[in-house]
């Protein structure tokens, strides 16, 4: 089933409003949730709307946070979201990230007491029209090993960066550091297909190509995979310490997970999740024009580099602008019973979807 | 052959005096180099002398350049190293970043017109005793294949992160955004043993195992490997366009090659390679004490987690320190033809190994 972008957005818009959220909070909530689907994350889109309403109704997620900041200085500072949903909070911390940039060049900004804030992507682009790049960093549940280990201590932690361009579309990076999400996984199970080698580990740290493995006591891998997982290591482990060490939230395995049926750790060491974000100022740098028109030759370069057969070197982002025309353009497929779940989802609160 | 880390010191130093190195630039790229022998990088370090030498008598390395900033704000500059040894420019840059992040909260340093800077680990971990936070990213010459690509546009653009802790040692990364380096091959070349799976293409971009490769047209692969290498692309391409594009050094496949032989390319997008530096106050965030007490927690859970029989896990850094120590006790091995090598540029310039 496809639904128009804009009857999802009221459906979820209207769910937000009803858990209490203030209209300005649902809007944006719902605008960073669905920019998801519009570029192709199913697995953090509207698809997850339920589960932000469980937490919800479990008093974990509050509805009308107040967002304040507890340090700055000229370039950073660090933001307590007071328990609000990561989709409200991280877009405030980012816009925040924005001033500091206008008056110090760049802006860097740690969130802790914070939950689940959607793609990472979305926070990251918010710079762009400032002609500044965008960098957002987020820890999450536990589900991946580091090497070596037999237990799960990081999330799939992604980075992304935003860079502008002049007549180019913008470079948009926005990758777990893992070699595959876990989105990828259900995917796999959906489709009765096996996990390539280096994506999962069983309970024993052995390879496994059994997609639901992290059920069984197994663990993702970090990007990298089978001779090279320490490097993905280090950068989930880098994403973990920026968003919650330095923030005050929780690292590692005291991350709380994002579905209501687990339990937070009873012994936290912080509050909530934790994000990074940073923004530069192109023009702290050089002026903005000489950027763009280098960037403008630098994604020719690449985009026009000879290319294995029946192939093209994409630049990230890419795939995602694409998959955002389309769905713009017929509409968002959702599962038969993600449509259900909606459908529950908006009877408890009175909203039609 | 071992030799005195003091005696390849004074070798060294000497190098650099003779070539026309102000005393303190000589010794500083002394200690650049030679960081690498300690930490185990052997093909990054003294082993290279002789390269640096051979650019030098090509007139492409400037022995007593005038480092400027060329713009600046609050919390950012551009250096131009006017094409000095990146030994040396680089941790000026480094130190231009922590003096903006005592004032700033933050320093961000953009380097162009700058060459082969080491490992970046060395310049990263100068932020350590300021309980600063350092990072640090490079370009290189191109031998690495985007995703689809046939043509080598990037080079294996490291990323360095160092982190300060209390009790612990800090946590250091510093990583090729390859599944493995050039020196990694050329080990294996050594040795006559075959690639893994995942670290180099031939000239048709199909996957091999012959770890000369980029010798016959071939490339390595960014990290990730066979099914995830978009993500080693990305992070690739974010290190080319932080160092290259925003400094105004040369990017993808004009950056200049580190070997005097070959020549740069004709039409350059801009001044030498380029570097990028970044250091955070910790406390511009939260106070030094606590954020080092939960470091301290974060490695000590990472280090005690259950392990795959007959393991451990590593924090980043740790292997590279173990090393330090040895070769700081035991001396530094060198290949004999390593030895040659640095015979034959010590007696070039009157200095005595």
């Amino acid at each position: 089933m496809t639904f128009e972008y804009q009857r999802l957005f009221d459906f979820a818009e209207g769910v937000f409003r009803a858990m209490g959220c203030p209209a300005e909070d649902a809007r944006q909530a719902t605008e960073t949730l669905l920019s998801a689907d519009l570029r192709g994350v199913d697995s953090h889109g509207v698809a997850r709307l339920s589960g932000y309403v469980r937490l919800w109704e479990a008093q974990r997620i509050n509805a009308a946070p107040r967002i304040g900041v507890v340090h700055e200085t000229p370039s950073t500072a660090v933001v307590d979201g007071d328990a609000g949903l990561g989709l409200v909070v991280a877009p405030h911390a980012m816009r925040l990230a924005i001033e500091k940039a206008r008056v110090a060049g760049t802006g860097w900004v740690a969130v802790r007491n914070s939950n689940h804030f959607g793609i990472a992507g979305y926070h990251a682009m918010l710079a762009l029209p400032h002609d500044m790049i965008g960098i957002a960093l987020t820890n999450a549940s536990p589900l991946v090993a580091p090497t070596y280990s037999l237990e799960r201590l990081l999330g799939t932690n992604p980075i992304s960066v935003a860079i502008p361009a002049g007549e180019q579309p913008p470079f948009v990076l926005d990758m777990a550091t893992t070699t595959a999400a876990q989105g990828k996984m259900e995917i796999l199970e959906r489709k009765g297909l096996p996990a390539p080698a280096g994506w999962i580990q069983d309970k024993d740290g052995q390879p496994s190509s059994n997609p639901t493995e992290t059920r069984n006591g197994g663990a993702l891998v970090p990007l990298g995979g089978e001779t090279g997982s320490h490097k993905g290591y280090g950068l989930g482990a880098t994403v973990d310490i920026l968003s919650a060490v330095l923030s005050g939230a929780n690292y590692g395995p005291w991350v709380p997970p994002f579905v209501a049926f687990l339990q937070p750790p009873a012994d936290p060491v912080g509050q909530g999740i934790g994000h990074f974000f940073g923004v530069m100022r192109v023009d702290a740098f050089r002026p903005a024009a000489e950027f763009k028109a280098h960037m403008d030759k630098w994604i020719e370069t690449f985009r026009h580099a000879k290319a294995v057969s029946g192939q093209q070197v994409l630049i990230p982002g890419d795939p995602e602008r694409r998959m955002t025309e389309e769905r713009l353009t017929h509409g968002i497929p959702l599962l038969q019973k993600v449509v259900d779940d909606l459908q529950t989802v908006g009877q408890k609160f009175g909203v039609t979807l």
